[in-house]
């Protein structure tokens, strides 16, 4: 295997469930307030006492005009020294990959439309222009590092224009893998998915992208995310996005406030016999944290307010 | 056919999803508060109005204690009058079914615990005592009006005796079938549900109790209504219980708040095929009427914060 493809399957084991926790990054692009570096430690610390292990930690964005990252070299690090714990960052362009590669992070992000339209509105390139940046990262890089994940977003649907087919959205994944990205991300930006449109694409897409893993990213728009992540499960998928409270949303895609709930996935998936190796009660002890540090933001999540069930065996059996 | 089976086959047609509506049940149950007989008129032709068929409008109590349902009768006399709507009420005793039979109630609905140490804290009797009242009303009905429903509680996990075995729960819906019900709904009181306890017990019920009509009655305790709601239409399951704006839960299973949001529940449908003859924005046009009826209490539903997608065909194409 190449040293890229040993970190791929380092970062993301054939076996077993990974929930990735964004809340840090996708959680606060459009926050008013924003937790001081301390508090997301503490975040990032709690959240990998309670078994957490992937973190997107940030965007390498201009600090005058995105201040909330940055503090993005210093959750980098601290990532690093947690054991068994992998830090991601979104990268819009040359400037952030650059940025990026002077840093320990395990894995950067760019995002790459499904569609002209948003992309051209989203980050004002093309897609190809987008795709490009996955070479120039790949080329630039050194050993095999970072990983290079590279996120097709509206891949469930557009805002602008519309329905997105699935066999367009596998061709740019495709593209993207020979641009050199070894992981490929499908989100639904918008939160225009039902299950049944996520199980379309993931049957389309993960054996013809296999083995490169195939993370989905969902939002709870329009109350479908945990219903799509679910489909997502069967349908074969292994690695799900979510963010603490349900944190977030695309600045670009009004009304689409919310990532899917990562407690509740936690529980979904538990419920469903995929173990993920989290403690979900250890888990929600960060409510307060983020309730404090995010005041006036609307936090998310059936758990945080029931609780798990106390008279029934609900936690998978680890493998 | 006899005259039930008729009744049983026009309420629930064998093609098509039946939706049906609860708030003026089971979404107020709990609340400090309650609408007004006209706001509930209000209610029923507005929701009837926008393609909803399916209403529960109450349960026989004594008005002393539960005032919220004083007016069933004249709500019953409303669905009636409404073109191709089916009413139905809770009937928890043999004086309610009395009092139901009365009335031109189109069916009445029978509480009986998958558990029997839920069944003696629910409704104080025994499971038997409950497939009993099945009975006596089956035999003190005339013409076969109206039509009994025998509502399974905690079929996927009891808050008392924890796991609940599907095999059992078959059981005890066979004996309210023997006992005279015409229809069987199972019901998530507690929200312990995941999709995959959804799908094992209706996989199991299903055809075992065909033609009987299975209705699935879920909550969104903990995050999981929708996911479940899919997982039992991919299981064979064409009706489905909801309340606006997620009202709702039960008096004996605390933390249990939250039906499963009907707004979403619609969306689900349509987003996955399933034509449900629902007018979406129309639907939601009646949450102002929900939040001025029942101030203070909590409106769920992704849909009415987010609305529907503009840019994308998601409405289901009707049979």
């Amino acid at each position: 295997m190449s040293p890229t493809d040993m970190a791929a399957r380092r970062l993301y084991p054939q076996h077993g469930v990974v929930l990735r926790e964004l809340g840090l990054r996708d959680g606060l692009q459009l926050t008013r307030t924003f937790p001081s570096t301390a508090a997301k430690m503490e975040w990032l610390e709690t959240a990998h006492a309670a078994g957490v292990r992937h973190f997107e930690v940030g965007s390498f964005l201009p600090t005058r005009t995105f201040p909330q990252f940055e503090d993005i070299r210093r959750l980098i690090s601290t990532v690093s020294q947690l054991d068994g714990a992998f830090s991601s960052a979104l990268t819009l362009n040359e400037r952030a990959i650059a940025d990026a590669l002077q840093t320990g992070v395990d894995e950067i992000v760019i995002s790459v439309s499904a569609t002209e339209e948003h992309s051209l509105s989203n980050i004002r390139r093309t897609r190809q222009s987008a795709i490009g940046l996955v070479s120039r990262a790949a080329g630039e890089r050194t050993n095999g590092r970072p990983l290079i994940c590279a996120a097709i977003s509206v891949a469930f649907g557009c805002s602008i224009a519309g329905d997105v087919s699935p066999t367009d959205v596998l061709r740019i994944a495709t593209a993207c893998v020979e641009a050199g990205a070894e992981v490929i991300a499908f989100a639904d930006t918008v939160g225009f998915a039902g299950p049944c449109q996520v199980e379309e694409l993931c049957r389309l897409v993960v054996p013809r992208l296999f083995p490169v893993p195939v993370i989905i990213h969902l939002h709870d728009t329009r109350g479908t995310g945990i219903a799509n992540a679910f489909a997502a499960l069967q349908s074969g998928i292994r690695i799900l996005d979510g963010t603490l409270g349900g944190l977030g949303g695309c600045p670009f895609a009004p009304g689409a406030t919310g990532n899917v709930v990562f407690e509740d996935l936690v529980f979904l998936c538990e419920r469903s016999g995929f173990a993920t190796g989290i403690d979900l009660e250890k888990l929600l002890q960060l409510r307060p944290l983020l309730a404090r540090e995010l005041p006036g933001e609307p936090l998310y999540g059936a758990l945080a307010r029931a609780g798990p069930p106390e008279s029934i065996r609900w936690r998978a059996v680890g493998d």
